[in-house]
């Protein structure tokens, strides 16, 4: 950790009482930042500001947000901030919201060791071994604290030395990774599950689909079954940190980069540098 | 709350940087206590075990654990002792388990105002508005702190003046309550979702069903479905705070309290009082 804030006020620790704690009741976003400026805010922002509304959080004021993150992001050349906004203390024991939380905003500064423009190695992945519960609507896309089947399958990857497994629900539509989402191009097309069906609904996500707009491309939000992986022409891993990833290896397939990725990458790294966030 | 230790030391907050407020990566325990003395100890710690042998957390020392849980107990002549374990601090950012994290004990100790020997009204219960997800065999019946689909569903029970609702995956299938587990009576049978499709495996629901097995009463555990609901004789929701509190009303429909409430209750009273666990 290069830095850490609760409220705005440099902090080491939280209240015991928080319901982040006790329920997982609250969101965050992870954003990465270069030379001081954090990449996407607008879009964590309306993330957050979406996974509010689905929590019934208030959402914080987004001016103090971006100053707050704006400070964690200048504390080395290239940071991955953390922003945690819980729904605060509790006001009583039990589940129940009572009304009258206070959300407390947490920040988290570290260091982004790669930064943006390192080239990852191709990414091994395969399927999880075990499948992931279908979110429920209500939650799906929404970046919550509520994590363990996440904290399980990356454990699981690191264990069978992959990047990242594929998680599956139980009727063999593959979600995305473990920490990132999946697109493919098959027949063609690039797919990619749709936002109602990922465990998180990616900032770097909608990114990709909006670079694939702009060259033109086939693009289909639809569900990806196990069988689809066998007529994959070329596959990425995206997220915030990781940006698109290309991968090398699903099992024991081994898979070209695409030549899709270049003209991809070059969109995603211009809305990076062209995105009036400050 | 009646007082807090972290570690078995008075403390009000923890560590910012806890996987349990990341991840949810981390277990509880709502222990009900009288005159000082946890009721169902025992159970609790062995639920506690599993769920620490489900997330890969080294379980903390056991003796500890009571004396901590004991300390609590006595602040008070009811008291709800709360027992968090987490994974403890991360060692490094992600999802994933590094291997070498330190739990981290937490033990907050509120009062518990109506105590043990208080009898609530029926309760009033209906189905819930949404479906919750099927709980993944690896975290089923597991009490982890990821909890927000229950957060949202008790919040529901609250705005629909109901004391509960019943919440059903969506093939229809009813798990239980938002903080309780379900028993119903039909066909002259106790019945009650198995343990690995319920959100939590109660304390209190292995209770009510060795208390049945005791009184020879004829017990299933098995799917409940919705179209069960209009074939119950009796019914009772289940925790360590509420005990076996009868469901006077489902919906619409009034509902007699059964007569095997109270054998089953008095079954209970004397396995809290009986069961030595000091």
């Amino acid at each position: 950790m290069l830095g850490a804030w609760v409220d705005g006020s440099v902090a080491a620790t939280i209240g015991i009482d928080d319901r982040g704690l006790h329920y997982g009741d609250g969101l965050f976003e992870t954003i990465a930042a270069s030379a001081g400026r954090p990449r996407f805010l607008a879009g964590h922002l309306a993330r957050l500001a979406r996974g509010c509304a689905a929590l019934s959080i208030p959402m914080p004021d987004e001016a103090r947000l971006r100053a707050e993150v704006a400070q964690a992001a200048a504390l080395a050349p290239h940071v991955i901030v953390k922003l945690i906004v819980t729904r605060g203390a509790a006001r009583a024991r039990g589940f129940a919201i009572e009304g009258g939380e206070a959300p407390r905003r947490i920040v988290i500064a570290y260091a982004w060791l790669e930064g943006p423009d390192h080239a990852a190695a191709p990414a091994r992945v395969a399927r999880a071994e075990r499948p992931v519960a279908r979110p429920p609507a209500a939650l799906a896309g929404v970046k919550h604290l509520n994590r363990l089947e996440q904290v399980l399958a990356l454990t699981e990857a690191r264990r069978r030395a992959l990047d990242e497994v594929l998680l599956c629900t139980d009727d063999d539509r593959i979600v995305g990774g473990s920490m990132t989402n999946l697109f493919l191009v098959t027949g063609g097309e690039l797919v990619t599950p749709p936002a109602a069906s990922c465990l998180v609904a990616g900032v770097m996500r909608g990114e990709v689909l909006r670079a694939a707009a702009r060259l033109g491309l086939a693009v289909a939000e639809r569900a990806i079954s196990v069988a689809d992986l066998s007529r994959v022409e070329g596959a990425w891993l995206t997220n915030a940190r990781v940006g698109l990833w290309p991968i090398g290896a699903i099992a024991d397939r081994s898979l070209a980069v695409h030549a899709w990725h270049s003209p991809l990458q070059r969109q995603v790294r211009q809305a990076a540098l062209g995105v009036q966030d400050a």
